[in-house]
């Protein structure tokens, strides 16, 4: 019998825990699940009786060391900047690790390591990163091998609500780490390359240089850059391409109003607002104005954006109920954390409320003296509250790499990411069959 | 006989040297000074009897202990972050200090451990930070001795080109660190607060929310917001102000131009430019902008900017050269980097060139029912390009604050800034014997 130990039992490892504890009989798995709250990993087992649920806190060295030297192979679900303390003890421990974030500076320096001792350390297999790679390098290995030349590729990946819930007129709700969608693109430019000329666009300009996708049947979105799009060059083996562009989706007219945060300065998250828990929403608003006198803020603000105040924008800004005279409440609070909580109070998922996960890369390739494209798109909407298009996403990719460590499918040892056909042949094949299914379109251009 | 310590022989040590070495014999000192360059420090000593030239490395720990401790007292001219390696030691071998610095954090740290040891730290006593604190606590206080309530309070200083020499289309070059003025503002928002409420202005915004003030004789500046002019109500006793506004100064437009960068992000410092060697200042230029086509680069400027081809912006920044092809030469440069290397060959002080430190604060308080407002301007011109008007002052009051700890006239021990009438009133008034004299003017409003 082999023990999985999965660490964090928060929401997005709903699909994961359930995945690994339906596959445990069959495969003779135990499943222990470590969170802070005891209560929270309980739920997530459910009472199975594979599995078992621990108080567990990450930065207690020797009930780390115990558990995961106990264990068959780690899963770290904890914030990406925790998992270095697992990472560090599965080397020492020579057990297997599967993260869905983002390959650190510090993960990466235990890759020889890691090889050495013999275990494999899988990350980026979640949705973005992960489904992202093993889709788009599907696509980009069939076109080598048939001999078209890739001349452009996009990525666009957005986590929304589903169109039946979608009812605010932001056409957003939060239905991730709010924190993360007020600070998006926030600090240095994005780096795109077009037609072979790198493009830097500041945070300032971020949500003014948008375009427009249509994905499927699920009509338009809209599309700004993400920070880095040019590091996926190298791992992608696309060094030299002319165009390469990854970005976040959303619908139509958003990126344009919350621009607006952005030119004002309420995203700023490097200082804390003095008496900020007895300033009012308004006054909020007002201090990143050129204008002294409270009653005009509206109208100050239209002339800021040089809109009407009876704009969509104006609407839009208005609904987030930034005019209120409500008391902010929250003591030493920097600007983006003020807006937050504003948000949150308007940006919430409702519990009868789908999410949405939509995914869409678009191939420009040369072939045979013609121009291609081939689109790629993928869809997911949540089931319920607990398994969420997001928990599903994230989840099930990690969950089929933990199953394809342990059945000896995955034999590479060291730091990796999904990118390869021995990777993402037998997880794309398998994450069908949870709906997780691209539908490509080719046109000739 | 009394050593007198100074780390850091560049440009701004000039002055501060000279007036040591000439006050040497009289006051029975011995004047040294260490540099990384040993013939930089033999510069400024030029042969004076009681003045010794070193080597020294900061980072030398054996070298640095064996020097300060066999001095009386030590200046640190060096870039402000090094300053706590010298400070450390001033503790550790109870010898005095001096700074033109801000007080940073770690120097902050020391203040309790220099009262022990009886050592005074003096800091914040050059140009901006020092002058201008003396020269605006003399009147603040007098505004409070007199019976007046104080309601406003503005700062600014510049440091620019002498009027005979300025002949270019930006009114500016380089008196000081370029660095410095290509990231100025940059980061976090700036803070002040107008008429009781704080009002945040984030980078972006910074060079369009500018106002204009006349000094003396020398015609209109334009004044932007420092990043943070809140922080000296406290030490300057007037927590409760409702105006309180620290800028910088330049000529009437500069801004406006130079908003193009900030909007453009090429003074964004965070990332470097892949092959930015062999990129032109053009494609540089490119980068930022949303067009393929090197071609029309002027055009889609001035697009961006919403100007005419004609206008005084873009004839400011062809006039800089941004739109040639010569190579950039810079490896791995940050867009910072790329933009300081174009100003440097445009912003240069010829060899004939005098700079110029212009300063003033704007009072505005109330008396007897009446409100009143008091401008108090300074503007220092530079001698020659040894002693610019930014040696000078900040020089001048270092060398001052040197003498009033060694002759016992600052009885003061721990960690200072120059406040307080201790400390100004004997400083101001020998700065008046080498030409920097504050012009006050008084007005009913």
């Amino acid at each position: 019998m082999k023990t999985i130990f999965v660490i964090g039992a928060g929401l997005s490892s709903s699909t994961l825990i359930q995945y690994l504890l339906d596959q445990s009989e069959k495969l003779d798995w135990k499943i222990k699940v470590g969170d802070v709250s005891l209560e929270t990993a309980q739920r997530k087992i459910g009472g199975h009786k594979n599995g078992e649920a621990i108080e567990f806190d990450i930065f207690n060295e020797s009930q780390r060391e115990k558990e995961i030297s106990e264990s068959d192979l780690t899963v770290s679900m904890l914030p990406a900047r925790f998992h270095y303390l697992a990472a560090e003890c599965c080397v020492k421990f020579k057990k297997d690790m599967v993260t869905a974030s983002y390959v650190s500076p510090e993960m990466k320096a235990l890759s020889e390591e890691a090889e050495k001792a013999g275990i494999m350390m899988m990350n980026e297999i979640g949705v973005d990163p992960g489904i992202d790679h093993m889709s788009a390098m599907l696509i980009i290995d069939r076109i080598k091998e048939q001999g078209g030349k890739l001349t452009s590729f996009q990525s666009y990946t957005g986590g929304l609500v589903a169109p039946k819930y979608d009812n605010n007129p932001w056409n957003y709700k939060f239905t991730w780490n709010p924190r993360n969608v007020v600070l998006a693109g926030a600090g240095g430019s994005a780096q795109i390359i077009e037609n072979g000329r790198y493009k830097f666009i500041p945070y300032h300009q971020l949500f003014k240089r948008t375009s427009r996708i249509e994905v499927l049947n699920y009509g338009e979105f809209e599309v700004y850059c993400n920070r880095d799009s040019l590091k996926y060059r190298k791992p992608y083996n696309i060094e030299n391409i002319p165009t390469m562009i990854r970005g976040t989706m959303r619908r139509p007219g958003f990126a344009k109003a919350w621009d607006t945060f952005v030119q004002l300065g309420a995203t700023d998250d490097s200082f804390a607002i003095e008496n900020s828990e007895n300033m009012t929403y308004r006054e909020f608003i007002n201090t990143f104005l050129n204008n002294e006198c409270l009653d005009k803020t509206e109208k100050s603000l239209a002339k800021f954006l040089k809109v009407d105040l009876d704009s969509e924008i104006m609407y839009k800004l208005r609904w987030l109920g930034i005019f209120k005279d409500t008391k902010i409440g929250l003591k030493h609070a920097t600007p983006a954390q003020v807006l937050q909580k504003i948000l949150e109070e308007k940006w919430q998922l409702a519990p009868e409320d789908k999410d949405l996960i939509a995914m869409q890369h678009i191939f420009d390739y040369e072939k045979d003296g013609k121009k291609h494209r081939i689109k790629s798109s993928l869809v997911v909407e949540g089931r319920d509250t607990v398994h969420t298009a997001m928990s599903i996403t994230v989840g099930v990719p990690v969950a089929i790499a933990v199953k394809m460590i342990l059945t000896g499918v995955f034999k590479e040892k060291g730091v990796h990411i999904p990118v390869t056909k021995n990777f993402y042949l037998p997880v794309l094949e398998e994450l069908k069959e949870y709906g997780i299914r691209f539908v490509e379109e080719e046109f000739l251009m």
